[in-house]
């Protein structure tokens, strides 16, 4: 081993459920450990701790102290699994889910840590699956339609419920004096970096997906009176702070930090990234036309591209949003395993269950064996993915699943195939989207937990009619987030050099079949053509969903 | 008892699977006894009896001698049953399904009881559901269309290749020699009263609805010739025989069948008449405007008028088709009952199935039970009920199930109540398409398997918004047999007005809710759009077919 070798990085992946930590060679990105912490408090949703309130619908909130509670057991634990001197370790970054908002006093101190307010639900953590500003964010769109302003299209043409705006409206407009007691709305990838090295730096990354930072700027003072004239100072007052490139040092690991953690005092600190950005240089994937699909219930899609376009219905263009130097482009799929995860639960009969049990093997993949004997279209079905709504392009969380061509020989495997293959060409609606354009796909990448369905990745493959590569890391944002604390160690010059070493994938694990392609081009085409109808022509989704929710009221 | 109450008659109903005969007190339908016997060949649809050749796809075969032991058994079983004296037995009368088809020879052998026949397929009963026609009627309909034929219309535009003519030109064009030694080409409905009285006479029922007998003349010579030249000769040499009218003497039961059923010779057999249609009289709703249901894996609408109108996508209207002096209509749903059982074999997870277990219910009744819980629309889905295809009024087997709306959320009841709720929507576009064309609904009879689940009648009253009636006996067909049998037997001037003593019905047994008709308005509109879309604009459920058909091949 050349001293060389011998250098470390830490990477922590802070999820929906825990935080992991992961140990990584810093010369050739090998992981030499990792470890696990289920936050104690998981997601508030239901019930607040300790006063035992309940929670209104959509609600969900987070405990702050979790977050440090990983850097206190999982750190050490992942550097002992390695068996690392902790003196060799050079770097740490961080990730994180996002848009998730910590309110803090001007040290960065939660709201909820304080004694007035600890049994506030709205000085809590909102985690991005807070989806109760839904009315905010509507607000906010439209009015930014009326106005014409200028950034609407740097996010498709729709701001989310989820991000830091709708979410910090809701704060002022339910919880005024929460609101004035605020003193910085923070993110939460940017908290825990606060937290490691005593600075506040805000990620360029989150600032333009979740923050509507735009070529410097944020929305106008007059825009924000116009929504709510007491919300006129958000961003001066709250929002706005030092913006951080990714891969740059956020600071130096703090003596606190290192008590916790076991590091060396002093280390550099990355600037806070999120899970599904820091997964593209992990997979070594950060050239214009490299389309990261990170798949698990839902799918997060970034590329990166030399060229500035506004993408019909993308989630948001930032610059530098993946790696500095280059636009970053983020779309997104909202129910991918999740649906094949409600296929299982609730329409999958005695008889399988029992003959995967038989076979011992999980539903999912006695399903996915069986579907997988079929040719292509002999199912006669068409599905829309849409049972959580449509992100990307059509941006409309009031569309609704769909399945087409059931006759009574149609078995479940048969439309398990149909939701599979309707997740692939929701995909390919987003890549000719990008494509049409301008910013064209070359190579399809995936990483996430469905990777691993080989009938699904093939089914990918041959709908896009593209090379697909898989990220062989189980990891990857952990990889990609030690890969960022490698560079602002210094180890590399910049991110993409850093992906070159330590990132990795299978190029073309999977490639097209010329004759599937040809099959699934005819099933597409009627894909298509009941997407652009219910998506764009029809109002029959909205009206069961308006009906539904006065049924429900 | 008078002597008056002390005569009876009997009804025997031959369907797919079995046939029932029951005795009826002639004074009041008093429904005495009955005995069922399940055919001992069933449906030949997959290996030939004796040779044990393997049959194509498509086909479905009875053979006649089982008709015959329905007579040997369950008659005499009936009246054992009831415990009535068979000298008070006054009449006999049958009903059958329909088209089911007897290849005969000049004295009514089946040619499938020769000699040098017996292992041909073509020399069997072509039942009902023998579907391997279909090539032949889309011939027929087309040509037809091409001529302008005047009876097109009367059958709403499609001639179905389940009826006389597209299974004889199956016979024709496959087993020509079979062709050649038939003479006569039989409906089961009139060769069963041919056993009984040893007289051919061919029931205007089926010769209107399923023999395209129409203002007295059958398709033209140059017509059938156009079709195939070998066919010219098809009604004059095979089809053409004298017509009896609907509650008319077929002849007297001969020595040979008193034998067999033990009930006296020379006592008057009714003419044949068809399952569905004999239904009307038992629910004694003969009157123009009263739409009687037949409700089981399939629905068969029947209804009298005094109007003649031509009804887009009808299955048929028949001078005299239902009672003597009124135009008999007839529409359907392919597919209503076997949906739901689709959705219980296809659909329902281990954990409802335990449900239903525990509560000693079957799976039906349990998924009932759930879904009536909920308020109209919570569900948020809306399904076109097209498993089967759609045959009225779209006539387009080529359609297929659609279901819409699906969230994460969405249960197994929350399906199966849409499913439900599809075919009263079905229903509906059918009774506004008789009410469009001048032939209004003012009532709907419910009569079949289907009538026992409350909450099924009541969303069809709702979304109908009509009271509903329902059929009390559990045997209607065969009460609608004996009920005609009084008639031959004298009993009664016509069949109207023994419908009347001895049909029932309970009258609005289920009466529309106000808010729920409005709730299902607004559902309705949601059906109707995509009934319209996919089947009269969209090509996608035909393309998704024809890609499904090549995939298999």
């Amino acid at each position: 081993m050349t001293l060389d070798d011998d250098r470390y990085v830490i990477g922590v992946d802070y999820g929906t459920l825990s935080g992991r930590a992961l140990v990584v060679r810093v010369s050739d990105g090998a992981e030499m450990g990792s470890a696990v912490l289920e936050y104690p408090h998981g997601v508030v949703d239901s019930v607040m701790p300790g006063s035992g309130r309940r929670l209104p619908p959509d609600w969900a909130l987070q405990v702050p102290s979790d977050y440090v509670e990983v850097l206190r057991t999982a750190v050490p634990a992942a550097v002992e699994s390695a068996g690392v001197d902790p003196a060799h370790v050079i770097g740490i970054a961080t990730d994180f889910t996002a848009c998730t908002m910590v309110p803090t006093l001007a040290d960065g101190t939660p709201l909820c840590d304080t004694d007035d307010l600890r049994d506030e639900p709205h000085a809590y953590v909102k985690l991005w699956k807070h989806h109760a500003a839904q009315g905010q964010a509507d607000r906010i769109t439209e009015l930014a339609r009326e106005r014409g302003e200028g950034w609407l299209a740097r996010y498709g043409g729709v701001i989310s419920s989820e991000w830091e705006f709708a979410k910090g409206l809701q704060l002022l407009e339910e919880a005024p004096q929460v609101y004035a007691a605020m003193e910085h709305w923070v993110e939460a990838a940017d908290w825990i970096v606060w937290q490691l090295c005593d600075r506040y730096v805000r990620n360029a990354c989150t600032a333009g997906y979740k923050g509507i930072r735009q070529d410097g700027a944020y929305p106008s003072r007059d825009y924000l009176a116009a929504l709510n004239p007491d919300f006129a100072g958000f961003v001066d007052d709250k929002l706005d702070h030092p913006i951080g490139e990714l891969g740059t040092v956020a600071g130096r690991l703090s003596a606190r930090a290192a008590a916790w953690t076991g590091l060396p005092e002093g280390i550099p600190v990355a600037v806070g990234n999120v899970d599904a950005h820091v997964s593209a240089p992990a997979a070594d994937a950060v050239a214009p036309g490299q389309m990261v699909a990170i798949m698990g219930t839902s799918t997060c899609h970034v590329m990166s591209s030399d060229v500035l376009a506004e993408v019909p219905g993308m989630c948001g263009v930032v610059d530098g949003g993946i790696v500095t130097g280059l636009y970053g482009y983020e779309a997104g799929q909202s129910g991918v395993g999740d649906i094949f995860g409600w296929f299982v639960a609730n329409q999958v009969p005695k008889t399988y269950e029992q003959d995967a049990h038989a076979a011992g093997v999980g539903v999912h993949e006695h399903l996915t064996a069986l579907a997988a004997e079929q040719p292509i279209g002999a199912h006669g079905l068409v599905a829309l993915d849409w049972w959580s709504g449509n992100r990307s392009v059509l941006v409309d969380h009031d569309l609704s699943g769909l399945v087409m061509g059931m006759t009574l020989t149609t078995r479940p495997e048969d439309v398990y195939r149909a939701l599979l293959e309707s997740t692939a060409f929701g995909a390919r609606v987003i890549v000719e989207t990008f494509a049409a354009s301008g910013v064209p796909v070359t190579e399809f990448i995936v990483t996430g937990g469905l990777q691993k369905n080989a009938l699904l990745m093939q089914i990918y493959a041959d709908v896009l009619d593209m090379p697909l590569s898989v990220v062989t890391s189980t990891q990857g944002p952990a990889l990609g987030s030690a890969l960022h604390a490698a560079v602002a160690a210094g180890a590399y010059g910049d991110v993409p050099t850093a992906a070159k070493a330590m990132g990795r994938r299978e190029q073309a694990a999977f490639t097209p079949i010329a004759e599937n392609v040809a099959a699934y081009d005819r099933l597409y085409a009627v894909y298509r053509e009941l997407h652009d109808h219910f998506g764009r022509t029809s109002g029959a989704m909205r009206t069961l969903k308006a009906i539904r929710r006065e049924a429900h009221a």
